[in-house]
């Protein structure tokens, strides 16, 4: 797209967010509740255009992980139907009062949730993320400009044009959602735009979002990496620990918040250890190890200085033995990410110490990382995940897509 | 300052910062309890000081306005020492659970507030910004770093040392807050310290606030400037109209929160605006109207474009007469620095459109945009006034200098 064209888009998407702004809360969940609908009856059309894309990947020789990714069925669809049909449920954050003061001369100051206003998401690979943007983003009364990867286009666009369809039909405002090609010209002018796109949330490799942070002139919420820790406590109880550490590393390893590092407690080491390696090398991953961790499994792999860095996103983990709790947090905040850590512990004063002092975005006790998630939080689904610590941090759902203003009424009252 | 001591000293107040996150709440308070009384004890000592910076002012040939923000008495540290005791008063807000969910799996997830880290500000002028500062940050659980401005040096080096005096004598760890002197390259250092220090927060002249948003490497919230509008709708409490429209001119004109441009709907000018012109010329106003004014008040100069767009900070006024609400909210929204506008009406339905359609931090009905200001809204003082959308809007007290985490707490859970 040509730089005008770009300028243009965005302007149309400034303007009818003035309208999403004030759209009643039936309004937006009838739309939401259609849009919902028009995914599964229109469902031949998106896995149709789908195939090309899977065709695509596979004539470009893509890893099976990322073609599964990209990869649409009956099944994939329907719960994307029910992430908007969740969404539609929760309550509307705009127009909420969220505080509200009467001050001694009578004024009355209230804080009132309002939209962002459009907000841009600039995402890789799994073409759910337009559906759960286009929901999250009616909801919240925000425009949202679609910007998908080249490897998704043909999935994207079909979802993005059914859903608009639906939206329009149900009466928003048409333009609502725009989409814009993969093309690296058009991010780049989009990216320009300040004043106009009130935010921006890049979501995909770290590369692609160090690049968007570098060249954005628009606020960006973000996170670059998830390097996520299991710390097994000398109190652990190994069967939950065990189903924990093998949930955290294999049920998904692709994804962000999947365990790259397990820390375990010198004093249980030599018992825990043993019993959860047996199970996760069953499941083909590939253990590093620190010195000690090596004694007590000697076919590991030694683990160096960048492992405790890495974000593997893959069937490997790294495994180090700490002397006590104090380590264990140590080792998270000089080498995590500040994204997802868990504790595993039967003992509640070093459960509260873990979620106090980890400076990360999600801290869990007794449960797997996996459940970083909008939709495992109850937020119906997220724009993405955020490790800043301003404006919204974690799992972003429509709380975290709103600003608020202060509306202050008064009887004629003059400051003195 | 070399930029390896700017570096130690950041370093510093980060590790600080970590031990200021789990401080109770009573030794909080108790030590602004301290520092208030120290203030008042002290006052020998901080006004000896700032007669340095006032006879400097003056061999400068300051004008009058500036000398006046920048000179103390004993009723201003009065002031000061009583904004400390109201923070002290308000609830803290570290720790609190901001919202909690019981999701179907039996997990808990509770987002909780926490400290933002390091805040760094950046401001001009008046001294008391360093106790503000001071002890909104303390309250808040955040180390601060205080770069003030030169021509109020001594004033705020001696404010610095005896709150921090009377704070650690309290309890608090040293180096809860730092003090650097002004000095062009250290404030080029800090604002390359992302990771480090967490938030900036620039005060003072348009200049200044879009030079520190240039170069800084970490987020910055600010508001450029105020163009505050008051619009005399045509169902307007005339004596309430003139009451507002001279106390947001008059009161304080050099503030971000003085009105600038008075709109007055066409069905009343007639009426209203010999009334009010005549109070503000008595107070020496010098008024710049649009044509339709002239017609009213023929002795007044001519309005050009940019007067819409100007900050005076001055007595000086733009007066437009516009046909209706609408193309009020529309002059607003063109001219405007989304600051502070208010509409005077007693048409409730008028005031429900003009506080949802005007896009700006604060809008007020019926009383002054003077009122814009964190005392004034009950925060105790404020670090800072934000036009930005993002994480904080309008005056920002103790809750604007938080961001949160979430605390998930389960029983063994994993992701299926």
């Amino acid at each position: 797209m040509k730089k005008d064209d770009i300028v243009s888009l965005a302007s149309r998407a400034k303007r009818v967010s003035e309208k999403l702004a004030v759209l009643t809360t039936a309004v937006k969940n009838r739309a939401l509740t259609k849009m919902a609908g028009a995914l599964t009856r229109r469902k031949k059309l998106i896995l149709r255009e789908n195939e090309k894309d899977v065709a695509s990947a596979k004539r470009r020789g893509l890893s099976s992980a990322l073609t599964n990714r990209l990869h649409l069925d009956e099944k994939k669809l329907r719960g994307m139907a029910e992430s908007i049909l969740s969404i539609s449920k929760l309550s509307d954050p705009i127009g909420k009062i969220l505080s509200e003061r009467r001050r001694p001369n009578g004024l009355l100051i209230q804080k009132v949730r309002v939209p962002l206003g459009v907000i841009l998401i600039i995402y890789e690979s799994r073409p759910n993320v337009t559906a759960d943007c286009m929901a999250l983003c009616l909801k919240s009364g925000n425009g949202v400009i679609l910007k998908g990867g080249k490897e998704a286009f043909y999935s994207n666009r079909a979802i993005y044009h059914v859903l608009e369809e639906a939206a329009v039909e149900a009466g928003i405002p048409e333009g609502f959602s725009e989409f814009v090609p993969a093309d690296h010209e058009a991010v780049r002018a989009l990216l320009g735009l300040s004043g106009v796109i009130d935010l921006v949330i890049p979501r995909g490799g770290e590369e692609l979002i160090r690049e968007v942070a570098r060249i954005s002139k628009i606020p960006v919420i973000k996170h670059f990496k998830g390097v996520c820790h299991v710390f097994v406590d000398r109190k652990a109880d190994f069967e939950k620990a065990a189903a924990i550490v093998l949930n955290a590393k294999v049920q998904n390893p692709a994804v962000c918040n999947a365990m790259e590092t397990l820390l375990v407690d010198e004093k249980v080491a030599v018992v825990f250890l043993p019993r959860v390696a047996q199970a996760l090398l069953e499941k083909g991953v590939e253990i590093r190890g620190c010195e000690t961790t090596r004694r007590i499994l000697p076919d590991v792999k030694s683990a160096e200085e960048e492992d405790w860095y890495a974000e593997y996103l893959d069937l490997i983990l790294a495994v180090r033995v700490v002397k006590d709790l104090d380590q264990a947090i140590g080792h998270i905040q000089t080498y995590g990410s500040h994204h997802s850590d868990a504790i595993v512990t039967e003992d509640k004063k070093a459960a509260r110490r873990f979620t106090k002092e980890v400076d990360s975005a999600c801290v869990f006790v007794n449960c797997s990382t996996r459940f970083s998630d909008g939709g495992e939080f109850g937020m119906g689904a997220e724009m993405g995940i955020s490790t800043d610590k301003l404006h919204a941090r974690g799992p972003m759902g429509l709380e975290e897509l709103t600003s608020y203003k202060y509306v202050v009424l008064g009887n004629g009252q003059i400051r003195r």
